[in-house]
């Protein structure tokens, strides 16, 4: 006999969860088709060089890699961004502007924890094609609108440029080739703190003793208006071309987000978001909820560059990703309204065998309406059955015995409230319609 | 530069491709909730030895198998059913008689050809924890109503019992250690034809000279309704209890769908069907075509001892899988009416820059009414923008100039027949719903 389990870091769903997850998926997906965005799909695997030298040196190491019948080294899908950058170049007859989302499983190797799987589901949006930072702004939008169509009360998303942080990085006097490094840095601050931040910095000798009180501050600001917020941003990159136009392009970010009247309290411009993939080339953003401690359950900006990794003819590209087992785990902690969960509503019950055809006439008939109809397999105890619809959770029960069948009635069991009615088999679906929409 | 290419046997799905998918695999799971089944899922990744043994010699050479951090052996998931046969046994907390549907990717290492692919999805709806054969004759129901719900004109579902077979076998006296020989042999009746059958089993020494003209006889026979042919089967397993009991199920079976009303044309009772897999113990059946040359589109039956193999506890068992890859070449081939294709249904042009705010809001507008709507992002000439418009096949485009901005109109084009209307905003929503409706 061999012992059933399966390995640490995977999940198996059943009904309830998986339900709850079809939900999720489904606004999401209502939310994406709203805006114009069609679904493609890859496969799981692809070959290891399409991956490999992509995710940086910790991401490296997570790719499940192996070996193919041909010999050649194959990967797990790692993240749904760069299968997307290798079909934009495999198939030029797509028409540009290209919104797509891709909503899939992904694997890292990580070591398993609480929130942290090793097979995990994305969900990706992507407008390949054009460099309008209102493709970034609609990112945001829809960022919005999932989370408010979900039953998310509090919730921010943080926006910046990776622009503005080269442009003050260039203001500062680093060095190009130490930018990375500061990127990488800024990005460790929720994790390290600002006195980390510059600890690391001031030791790579990036920022003089002079400067420490001042970028402390900058990395500790929480407070203002986002028009402030950005007039601040402003300051640290006058007079840098790349910095300005960082600061140009979240003005038109404002812009977007005021258009479609997202209120300021959900959204904040912030220099010390720096997102760590090394891909990025214009805004960014992500957003967190306060509580559970969880990190950040979307994700994304600008990678304008990606794609040329993968053709001569490269396309600008932005994108964001969802979360989906920390937006799932979120709602299971906080949001009150989950979506619905769908469910057999009547479940007919079999007092003989001989009734079974009159049973499965009953159960089309009922089906036919759109009513989640099961029969009951086997004569047993009617105690029996009715503990079956209990545990299931079923609402309704439709009970048929001889006397029933022969006057042409049914007896309709309301579980909720454990009364019963007998009832014309012709009255049947309007009652149970009647009820259910209560 | 990276060539980019993905691995033979597995493929990538554009929109047009994917939302086909989409639907056919909602047309099933309506039809699946309908009857009361609920989804579960499971990791891709499974220990080897979960999987190993379980699919005969050739299955088990088909099973990717890699070696995990731990140094374990994983395996991706070779097909649904027994990653189920695992979960019925890792938690006895489920509710039985258990209904559930599990929709999801596998993998094979076959050689790829025509319809053949090394990653495709299987659909799989299983009753567990019952060994009533209603729970068989139902999933032959929801068969029949998906295939009719997808638009399917011409199937046919065949349907055996292996204790029929059995029953058969038992009294032409073929020794219990040779059965499973005989049912491979009936199993490659399409390949080989009757005379090839009757080679490899009196070759076998299973059968003697003198029954060659009847087995070939049964081999052949196609015709006779229902009864007739349940009749004839009937005198094959005469006095052998085991097949007895196999044609009072297969009865029930007919009763089931009789009541159902699923018209004597869409499925055969069919003494030739074998089923390749070793763990069938009851009724089996699967779901043929005749146009285009594909094999059968859906297979299963009652597998009772299975779950055992996991745990200490079985359950009677019966399922049916779907094989989404061949449903879609066939309706793809044949089927005229396809689901509709979602679509972007209305696209705004951007006259210039500052117009964006004011598209955004009409968006918006549109949005909440539930029109699938996008913004063009780039100032683009006219023409440009109208020709991704009829790229992408969108139906109507709404073009707002400075003009129209002031008097509060949008321009309304309809692509299909190339004529505008300038038209209150406030008309726009009620406009554009006329018009998608017709």
């Amino acid at each position: 006999m061999i012992t059933p389990q399966i390995p640490k870091g995977f999940r198996d769903f059943l009904p309830l969860k998986m339900i709850f997850r079809q939900k999720v998926i489904e606004v999401m997906t209502t939310v994406f088709e709203t805006f114009g965005f069609e679904p493609v799909d890859t496969p799981c695997i692809e070959y290891a060089e399409t991956l490999e030298g992509k995710y940086g040196e910790e991401g490296e190491r997570l790719i499940y890699k192996f070996q193919d019948r041909g010999g050649r080294m194959v990967a797990l899908r790692y993240d749904l961004t760069i299968p997307l950058c290798r079909i934009m170049s495999m198939y030029p007859e797509i028409v540009k502007p290209f919104k797509c989302y891709h909503i899939a499983p992904v694997w890292r190797a990580d070591k398993p924890q609480k929130g942290r799987f090793r097979e995990f589901y994305q969900c990706d949006i992507d407008i390949i094609g054009t460099d309008s930072v209102y493709a970034d702004g609609e990112l945001l939008i829809i960022t919005y609108s999932v989370l408010k169509n979900l039953g998310f009360k509090n919730f921010l998303m943080r926006i910046n440029n990776r622009k503005v942080l080269n442009g003050f990085a260039l203001k500062e006097g680093i060095d190009k080739k130490d930018v990375l490094f500061f990127l990488r840095s800024v990005d460790k601050l929720d994790k390290i703190g600002p006195e980390g931040v510059w600890q690391e910095l001031s030791k790579k000798g990036l920022f003089g003793k002079d400067s420490e009180t001042r970028f402390i501050d900058l990395m500790s600001s929480d407070a203002g208006s986002n028009a402030d917020r950005l007039g601040e941003m402003d300051k640290l990159v006058e007079g840098v071309p790349v910095g300005e136009e960082g600061i140009k392009e979240l003005k038109i970010i404002n812009e977007t987000l005021t258009a479609h009247g997202v209120p300021e309290k959900y959204y904040q411009f912030d220099f010390t978001l720096a997102r760590g993939l090394d891909y990025y080339t214009g805004p960014i953003f992500e957003t967190v909820v306060k509580e559970p401690k969880i990190g950040s359950i979307t994700g994304g900006g600008r990678y304008d560059n990606l794609i040329g990794l993968f053709s001569k003819k490269s396309f600008p590209a932005t994108g964001t990703s969802f979360g989906l087992e920390r937006i799932v785990t979120v709602m299971e902690e906080l949001v009150s309204d989950k979506p619905n969960v769908a469910k057999t509503q009547v479940l007919i019950t079999l007092f003989e065998t001989g009734l079974m055809s009159m049973n499965l006439k009953l159960a089309k008939t009922l089906r036919e309406a759109g009513i989640k109809t099961e029969v009951y397999f086997s004569p047993d105890k009617l105690k029996k059955q009715l503990t079956y619809a209990a545990n299931r959770g079923i609402p309704f029960v439709i009970i048929l015995g001889p006397d029933e069948s022969n006057e042409g009635k049914v007896t309709l069991k309301n579980m909720d409230i454990g009364k019963q009615v007998t009832i014309p088999q012709s009255d049947m679906v309007r009652k149970i319609q009647e009820n259910l929409s209560r």
